[in-house]
């Protein structure tokens, strides 16, 4: 892993929920305050089920990776939930460093694939992806597109 | 739930693997021999993190949630891992049955969301999604697509 990354631990539950919080502001997006959302990240550290990479002593970024069984194989898959770098940091290689690690610490934990849900308009971050290998076509570069589909419940 | 759907349990494991492993031979994917299948399906379902819901008695048909915990509230996200109905019994709203039965039962897991990846030429299939009120675009109509990506690790 890159000097400027870690994997965090419980107890920096606290400084995720801090970036988390940022995020959502930055994009208008609801959010619940700092403290929930650390004690959400908390729980869902010691279970295994979510690893955050943290980028810079600050920090001044975060990647939040959540895994869960495959059925097709014996294997594990991996969900980019969040990528973030602030604003101040940004353009100086944080992004690319938190996504090497990622790919790496998802290997290290046995999955077989790493999946991402991405807004057409966020070029920077589809680049950075595409430049790694993701692609949102099926099979290679020839396949059909992939959409990401919701629904609020 | 609709007269045609009932959730499965996990005795029914085997005839879930049988139609997991049709499905990925008709699109010519890769795929365990139904045995594996059935031995990992088993196991999800029974850690409650999988539930499956299952079309007519032969079963004709299934589709397969898969729920983890929320970061940004205190509910759950559920994940449309498979949805599949034998060619024979295609065109007579099993598929329909099944998203409607997937819906409420996310609802009553506790689930705030539910997200599918979808191949663009998938018509038939995004349709009755868009029917049931999913949508491929961020926060409304005019909202930015959002895309699925993807690497093999």
């Amino acid at each position: 892993m890159s000097d400027l990354v870690h994997l965090a631990n419980p107890k920096d539950a606290g400084a995720i929920a801090g970036l988390l919080h940022d995020l959502h502001r930055e994009f208008n997006e609801p959010t619940p305050p700092p403290s929930e959302l650390a004690e959400r990240i908390r729980l869902l550290i010691d279970s295994g089920e979510t690893l955050v990479l943290l980028a810079d002593d600050g920090p001044g970024g975060l990647a939040v990776l959540r895994f869960r069984p495959t059925i097709w194989s014996a294997g594990l898959e991996c969900y980019l939930a969040e990528l973030y770098v602030v604003p101040q940091l940004r353009g100086h290689g944080l992004g690319r460093a938190l996504m090497e690690a990622a790919l790496a610490e998802a290997r290290k934990q046995g999955a077989d694939s790493m999946e991402i849900g991405v807004d057409e308009p966020d070029v920077v971050a589809r680049r950075l992806y595409e430049s790694l290998g993701f692609s949102n076509r099926e099979g290679g570069p020839a396949g059909p597109l992939m959409y990401f589909y919701e629904l609020e419940l």
